[in-house]
C-alpha cells in the first residue's frame, strides 16, 4: 500500500511539493507578448500559468490526461436519505463500464481517458450515526487506492464519484471540518424531497454527534464519516501533489473530500482548479473554504466528474491559446498607441 | 444583396421563425428519460433542447460549424478612445488569417472554420459624433454582407468582431437602444486609462446627442451608431432566425450590434445564445436587456469571438450528452426509490 500507515499520510500531507515559480515566471513573460491586450484573456491566461507551475515548464500541454471515477457504497444509504436506492451505484458503474453514462459522453467529448475505479461495492461503509464508517486499515487501503491511479507523467487528472448516499458523507465532513450546522451542509443531493431532507439532516447531526468526541485529524475525519470513493479521492489529490501533477476537481462530494486534507493543511489546494460550481447548496461555500475559484456554474449536480471534465475542455483551450498564438513581434502586430 | 432596401431589414425583423416546439419537446422526453436524475445537468440540458428546437429535430449535432469574426474600422478611433492605433485592425485581420491569434487557437480547439470578412478597413465610417457613420447603401451593405456568412445547413453560427474604437460604438449603440447614460454604458474595452475613459465618454455623448433627433428604429441606429462589422453582425443575427440557425454571441460588442434589433423587436434573441460574460461593465447590463443568460464567466475582453468559441466546446458537450446516453431501460438502472 502506498500509505501503509496513518503516520505516512500524514507526512504525505505535511511535507508537499512546491509549484515551480521560474515556470510560472517564464509563462507569464509568454503571455505578455502574445497578440492581444495584456490580461484579456482572464483565466484562460491564469489557467496558462497554472499548468506551467504544477507541470514545471512554461509551455505545459494535456496529452496524457484522465478522468477517475470512484465509487463505493454507504451504510447510511439505508436512512432513506437518497432519492434512488443503493443498488444504483453498482448498476450505474456497470453504465460506465458501457459508455452510456453522462460522463462517457463528456470524458470523450474533453479528450480525457475514462478510468473507473469501483472500491468494495458489495461491502457498504458501516453506519456512520452508529460507528466509524471505515475502520483504520481500510481506510489506508482506500486512500492507497486513489493515490494508486496517479502516476508521475500525467498532464491532469481529473476525479469524478459515484456512490448512493454520499452526499450525506460530504455533508458530514464540511461540517466536521469547517465547522457549521448539519443543516448548513445538507442539500438534496439526487433529488431527494423535503422528508428526505429531514432524514438526511437529522443523520448528518446524529454522525457529527457520534464522533464529536475523535482526534480532529484528516486521517481520523475521513475514516469515520467518509466513504470508500471520498477517501480515494482524497489519496489521489495527496500523491497528485506528491508528484506536482495538476488535479481537476468536480463538485460537493469531491470537495468535500478534500475538506479534512485542507483544514490540515490549507496549502494542499494549490495544485488543485475547481471545475465548476454544483447546485448542490453548499458547494459555493465549501469553495470558499478551501481557496477555490470555480471555472464554470452551469446549475449541475450529477456528480461522476461531469463538472470537472467540461472544465478540463476549457484548460485545454487555455493551453492551446498559450502554445499556439503569435507574439506582437512574430505577427508585426503594434502593442498599443 | 440580401437586404436590399430599409423594408426588406424591417420585414426580416418582423417576420421571424419560430423555434420547433414539437422538436423540443421530443428532446425533453429523452432528457428525461436518460441515466441521471433530472434535471442534474442544469444548462447542459437546456442547451440541448435549445438546439433542438432551432435544428427541428429531437436529437441535434454540430457538424457543420462555423466561426465567423467581422472586422472594420471607426472613424471615432481617430479621437483617442482606444488603448491601441488604428492600424492595429489591419494587422490583427493578417493574424487571423496566418493563424496567430487567440481565436484561431480556439475555433480550432472548439471544432469551428474560422471564417474573416475584413469589409472596406480602408474606409472608416464617419465620426459619429459628427455625422451617421453610414451611409443608408453602406449599411444595407453590410447587413448583406453579413447575411451571406449564413447558409441553411449550419448547425451552429458563431460570431466574432475586430475593430479599434468599436467598443466606443458599442457602448453608443447600448445607451441609444436601452437608454442611461453614456458612463454607464462605456467601459475600459481593450485597457484605456483614465484619461481616455473621460475621452470615450465625451465621444459617446456627443454621438448621441448629434443623432437625438434621428428616427429611433434598428436600421437607423446601427447606421448612425455602429460600423460595418457591427452591422455585418446585426445582419447574420437577422439572416440565422429567418432559418433558425442557433447563433452563439460573444460579448459586449457583438450584443451591441443586435441591441438595436432587440429593441424594435425583443424576440429577436430567442434563437441566441451568449456565450460568456465579458469583463467589459456593460456587458451584464446588456445580456439583461436581451433576456440572455451567459455560458460562461472568465473575466475575459479580448473580443474576436472568443468567448463564442469556448461556449461552443459546451454546446457540442451537451449534444454529445444528449445523443450518446442510454435510457434508465437501456443500462438497467433503477429510476428513483
Amino acid at each position: 500500500m502506498i500509505y501503509a500507515s496513518v503516520e505516512a499520510v500524514e507526512r504525505a500531507l505535511r511535507e508537499i511539493g512546491e509549484v515551480d515559480a521560474d515556470a510560472v515566471g517564464a509563462a507569464r513573460l509568454r503571455q505578455d507578448s502574445l497578440t492581444k491586450p495584456k490580461g484579456s484573456l482572464g483565466r484562460l491566461e491564469e489557467l496558462a500559468l497554472f499548468m506551467a507551475g504544477w507541470q514545471g515548464r512554461p509551455i505545459p500541454t494535456i496529452e496524457n490526461a484522465k478522468m477517475v471515477v470512484f465509487a463505493g457504497n454507504h451504510g447510511v444509504a439505508a436512512r432513506g436519505v437518497s432519492a434512488f436506492p443503493a443498488t444504483v451505484t453498482a448498476q450505474m458503474v456497470a453504465n460506465f463500464q458501457t459508455g452510456g453514462a453522462a460522463i462517457n459522453a463528456l470524458a470523450r467529448t474533453a479528450g480525457l481517458a475514462l478510468e473507473i475505479v469501483a472500491i468494495d461495492l458489495d461491502r457498504p461503509t458501516a453506519d456512520f450515526t452508529e460507528s466509524a464508517a471505515l475502520s483504520v486499515d481500510d481506510c489506508l487501503e482506500a486512500l492507497s487506492i486513489g493515490a494508486r491511479t496517479v502516476s508521475e507523467d500525467l498532464d491532469l487528472i481529473a476525479l469524478g464519484e459515484m456512490g448512493i448516499g454520499n452526499s450525506t458523507a460530504a455533508a458530514a465532513l464540511a461540517a466536521c471540518s469547517f465547522g457549521g450546522s448539519a443543516a448548513l451542509w445538507t442539500g438534496p443531493g439526487t433529488g431527494v424531497g423535503d422528508a428526505g431532507m429531514a432524514r438526511k439532516i437529522a443523520v448528518v447531526e446524529a454522525g457529527l454527534t457520534q464522533h464529536r468526541d475523535a482526534p480532529c485529524t484528516a486521517f481520523e475525519t475521513l475514516r469515520r464519516l467518509g466513504g470508500r470513493e471520498i477517501v480515494a479521492m482524497a489519496g489521489a489529490v495527496l500523491r497528485a501533489r506528491q508528484w506536482r501533477v495538476p488535479v481537476l476537481l468536480d463538485g460537493y462530494i469531491c470537495c468535500a473530500a478534500i475538506a479534512p486534507l485542507a483544514r490540515d493543511n490549507p496549502a494542499i489546494t494549490a495544485h488543485c482548479l475547481a471545475g465548476h460550481r454544483s447546485a448542490e447548496p453548499g458547494h459555493i461555500r465549501l469553495l470558499d473554504q478551501l481557496g477555490l475559484r470555480p471555472l464554470l456554474d452551469l446549475d449541475m449536480r450529477l456528480g461522476e466528474g461531469s463538472g470537472a471534465a467540461l472544465a478540463a475542455m476549457l484548460v485545454r483551450a487555455a493551453l492551446e491559446v498559450h502554445a499556439g498564438m503569435a507574439s506582437f513581434a512574430e505577427a508585426g502586430v503594434a502593442n498599443r498607441v
